[in-house]
């Protein structure tokens, strides 16, 4: 295996990226996890950029990310990222957090599939053969994935998805939804907790203009929490974070 | 006069930063200005790091930015930067934007203030000795920062400020301003006219939970756009925005 099949990509935690406590926030953390698979994906020939001329791209189906704690403010950091498995409809795609020490902070997992740009249809990724020969069949100790089941508690947040939502595939971004989830958190429990472990699947696309609704069901003494984001009737996004303390 | 009075700092426009069009967003563009200055702020010595050894922070009071064209996804961007005077209450910082040819894109100028970050009271500049030796006094040939009058319009928006909205220094963030003035706009405006110039002025923070209201007044013949954002009746933030033809 060379360097290209699992490589390390180095970020500085900038000072846009952090919150309150000089703590990465959760959707940068999953913007740099995004931004990674981006800059692999187009080394190794089968980016947005390769897509496109097939006017293909790819689309985040489920994630997880596990932290054993949060960079802060100007920290030096070394996300690797490498290819799991590859199929017909999904691929799974890794990623290993470690601080300037090369020390672990967390683990990532994420899976995907490639639609039609203009038909918004999935394709089929054995067509790519060039991104097989890359799936190195390497896990990462963390659980998959959850499939999350339909938990629709009580309504917390209400309106329309805006030009800064959407992004380069004319849908709701990744990042969006998750500062969504972040922000039905106040800062009084960010100060208390710590997240040890977040879960997120996406079902069907938000456009600009859809309304959302975002409905959350607590189990506070297990300190998890259940969202479901709908759009005119239909679930977008499901996610589940677990807190432990601080 | 050595590199470090005036850098160029080098950036790809990352797939997360883009909007429907592949093309930069106003806030990615004004979080990649944030994110120079505080670069070359940090290695000149004036930086947040060292300012908080003595408690102190560095707030924007005023930016414009002019630009030709906005950077699509993928492409390689620099961003120039220095600092043209310093007085006893504020700074003026410049910014130069060119492509990878190194021709120019656009040009921006901000204005920053020194405040302590518990008491919020401003600070006397020019105790940063260290800061009066990199004022270069050289100029960018783009008008200075207008001083925006009050203008308020019509009410487009009304929501509290939200966790992902608060940054290091506990107020509401410089990119999210500018996201929610871009919001203001739809798809469909974006295809049709193009941003020249993009004038901000803040007056007062908006802390966590504070309640937000903005204001819009249009001069529509002469495509141009006035933002007024409230807080308790406070106003905090002003925005003018000049459109063309695409």
């Amino acid at each position: 295996m060379t360097a290209s099949y699992k490589k390390a990509y180095p970020f500085e935690v900038s000072p846009q990226s952090v919150d309150f406590n000089f703590q990465i926030t959760l959707s940068s953390l999953t913007a740099l996890l995004m931004e990674t698979a981006s800059k692999n994906a187009e080394e190794n020939g089968f980016g947005t950029r390769h897509l496109r001329e097939g006017s293909n791209t790819w689309v985040l189906l489920r994630m997880a990310i596990e932290m054993d704690s949060f960079p802060k403010q100007f920290e030096q950091i070394y996300i690797e990222t490498w290819v799991e498995d590859i199929g017909r409809v999904s691929t799974t795609r890794n990623f290993h957090i470690k601080d300037r020490n090369q020390n672990t902070v967390g683990y990532a997992t994420s899976v995907w599939a490639m639609i039609d740009y203009n038909s918004r249809k999935p394709q089929d990724l054995l067509q790519l053969g060039n991104m097989q020969r890359f799936a190195t069949g390497e896990k990462v100790p963390i659980e998959k994935p959850v499939k999350l089941k339909e938990m629709k508690g009580r309504l917390t947040d209400d309106f329309k998805a805006k030009y800064s939502h959407i992004d380069f595939n004319r849908h709701v971004n990744t990042m969006r939804y998750v500062e969504w989830i972040s922000n039905c958190f106040t800062p009084d429990y960010y100060n208390r907790k710590k997240l040890k472990r977040f879960d997120i699947n996406f079902m069907s696309e938000i456009l600009f203009g859809d309304p959302i609704q975002i409905y959350l069901t607590e189990d506070e003494d297990n300190d998890t929490y259940f969202f479901e984001m709908c759009s005119q009737e239909k679930t977008s996004c499901r996610a589940k974070l677990v807190f432990e303390e601080q």
